[in-house]
């Protein structure tokens, strides 16, 4: 769909928000890195947006989803009421997008998308019914052949100028996985009332929102989004065309990586009189991994000092872990020298020193931040 | 146990191997470089061996495992017959040690234990049954109270200096994940004959060999494998009296990390005529996360090129890999400049550039390697 005819006049008023805004139609924003970690259940306030068109008006009384494909025993079209009826479970996860931290790309070398800064993610407690028990009730199950080469495709209600409308997919057995969580919740319209796909531990590109379809088939979703967006280019593609000779020789992003930045102070750089600051920032990792120790450097990774981490859910023996890991650290500081952090995950994965570039600017995860005079505007 | 009462005479002849032996008593050793990557599957001669004491003299008509604990209706005692009457699977997988690639980290500082190169792996097909099987037919499953903070504490028969016996556990969501693959197979006695636990995308530590008992319990393993050995203690802990006092603070390893290596040319540098070389070597990741790219640098990571992959099980939309990737590339070389590799995963995670240190020598995946004159010899 071209950009003319994409309507953004019916989307709701941000007003009450406190966020960057980073494009106004379609409406992208993240809040400060201070605001972010002010709380450790982002409020929707604090918590950024990310859209690919105009927010769809949608009636939670007239709404249904349609389920169909392999393994279903039928079409079904399932209206919101009910999908309440299946059990309702609730997980807390954090929601970030495959971009959040592109600026550190961009600085490099141009990339195509939104210029995130590093607050494109948000820590939620999601309540709905587990799409495990919606298959599994039309006869969907992991005894299926060929089982695990199938994959569960999301349609949205969501127009875009790079698709139909958007869309993704995940595979069957994410979906099924009993140890871990999936769930609905009808949600504001910023993010994707009134029913929408949350995927733990995977980026958020595969959350679809404004949910209109769910198919089981033997293939990723077609989508532009599956496809030709959200995947790592080497290095050494540079233009759309290099791009589009490319894209199917590499899988689509699931799982994010390990990752962690400085939100206290602002900027990452200490000011004051003291000698040493109390810093404060964020950790995650993808699929579930715990985060088990964040470093801080405030003499640009010459030295690093162990952060207390606030990780409620990694308390005692749990396994999979889907909310985020607050921390805080006091180190020595000089000044104009950016305070850096690097976060090991449960399975010893360690962010990278320097970024790596590739084209569409995602999965970012580099400890140290090249800074750049020429931060020139997205072309998204 | 002490050291001078474990008696190594009856471990069995190593002649067939073509292995360098890092220690005797217990046997460790691993292959070369080269050899290493001939093979998809790697073959026994080149198979690294890891023990912790004497390889146990046992009987297959005459061993039996104890299976037990919460969930468990019956204290059962399996004989190796009884066990081989379940359902017969395959995984092909690829064992690591946590301790692969440990010089990398000796280098910069003195570390405790064997001082492994970078061939403490190898790919191989495990053929045997599910300890899922197993235990569901004793009555485990994932319905039990307080299911995901509940383990598999295994027993070996295995005597080491350590503890009473070699012992470990895993999270019970990972023995019944019915998405990945747990087997059990007749080995030769280096691999753990008559039987042993393999555990896909997890450090070796936890696939116990020569198994004794299996239990079902509400805490991690208190083995001392468990609990004091295996895990990242950060870079301030430098000695065995801070680490006593770090342990318990620090979550086991599971999961391995991102890793790649060059292992031709075996020394990774190319002193030949030619400006270019055709270069091989290895790439794996835990969890069952697949290699999506390997980059490979001939000017000591100022410029990359991007390796051709072969892994098989990667292929079309396997959402689990727990095999190896091997690769190939031709990389424009300096005389006396060291070849370097960089693996990406299916999540995203990169390997670090630098090593970071820690006292157990663990996980080491950083695609550098500082030099050093001094390389210690291990205090085990």
């Amino acid at each position: 769909m071209s950009k003319s005819q994409l309507d953004y006049s019916h989307d709701p008023s941000h007003e009450s928000y406190d966020l960057i805004v980073r494009n106004d139609a379609p409406f992208n924003a993240e809040p400060t890195p201070p605001d972010l970690v002010k709380h450790y259940i982002t409020p929707e306030k604090y918590f950024f947006c990310r859209n690919h068109g105009p927010i769809p008006v949608l009636d939670e009384n007239e709404h249904t989803v349609e389920i169909k494909g392999i393994g279903c025993k039928e079409v079904k079209r399932l209206s919101l009421k009910e999908i309440k009826d299946y059990e309702k479970v609730s997980v807390m996860m954090v929601m970030e997008c495959a971009g959040n931290r592109r600026d550190g790309l961009h600085r490099v070398k141009h990339t195509k998308g939104v210029i995130w800064g590093p607050c494109a993610l948000g820590n939620a407690v999601y309540s709905g019914c587990r799409l495990k028990d919606v298959l599994e009730s039309l006869g969907v199950t992991s005894k299926l052949d060929n089982f695990s080469k199938l994959h569960v495709a999301f349609e949205s209600v969501e127009q875009c100028e790079e698709d139909r409308c958007y869309g993704s997919s995940i595979p069957l057995s994410k979906a099924l996985d009993e140890f871990g969580d999936m769930n609905y919740k009808p949600l504001t319209r910023d993010h994707g009332y009134p029913i929408r796909v949350v995927v733990p531990g995977y980026i958020g590109a595969r959350s679809v929102k404004f949910l209109k379809s769910i198919t089981v088939q033997d293939q990723e979703s077609s989508s532009f989004f599956q496809q030709r967006d959200y995947k790592i280019l080497p290095e050494s593609i540079n233009t759309e065309e290099q791009a589009n000779a490319y894209w199917t020789r590499l899988p689509a992003i699931g799982e994010y990586n390990v990752q962690s930045y400085v939100c206290i102070p602002a900027d990452g750089v200490h000011n004051g009189s003291q000698p040493s600051e109390q810093v404060q920032g964020y950790a995650l990792s993808g699929g579930g991994r715990f985060i088990q120790r964040v470093d801080v450097s405030g003499d640009d990774g010459k030295t690093w000092v162990t952060a207390q981490l606030y990780q409620p859910a990694a308390g005692g023996n749990s396994v999979y872990v889907w909310g985020w890991c607050l921390w805080t650290a006091t180190v020595e500081t000089k000044r104009n020298v950016r305070i850096v952090s690097r976060a090991v995950d449960s399975a010893g994965n360690i962010q990278q020193e320097y970024p790596i570039w590739n084209y569409r600017g995602v999965m970012n995860n580099s400890w140290r931040t090249v800074e750049s005079n020429r931060l020139e505007q997205s072309n998204i």
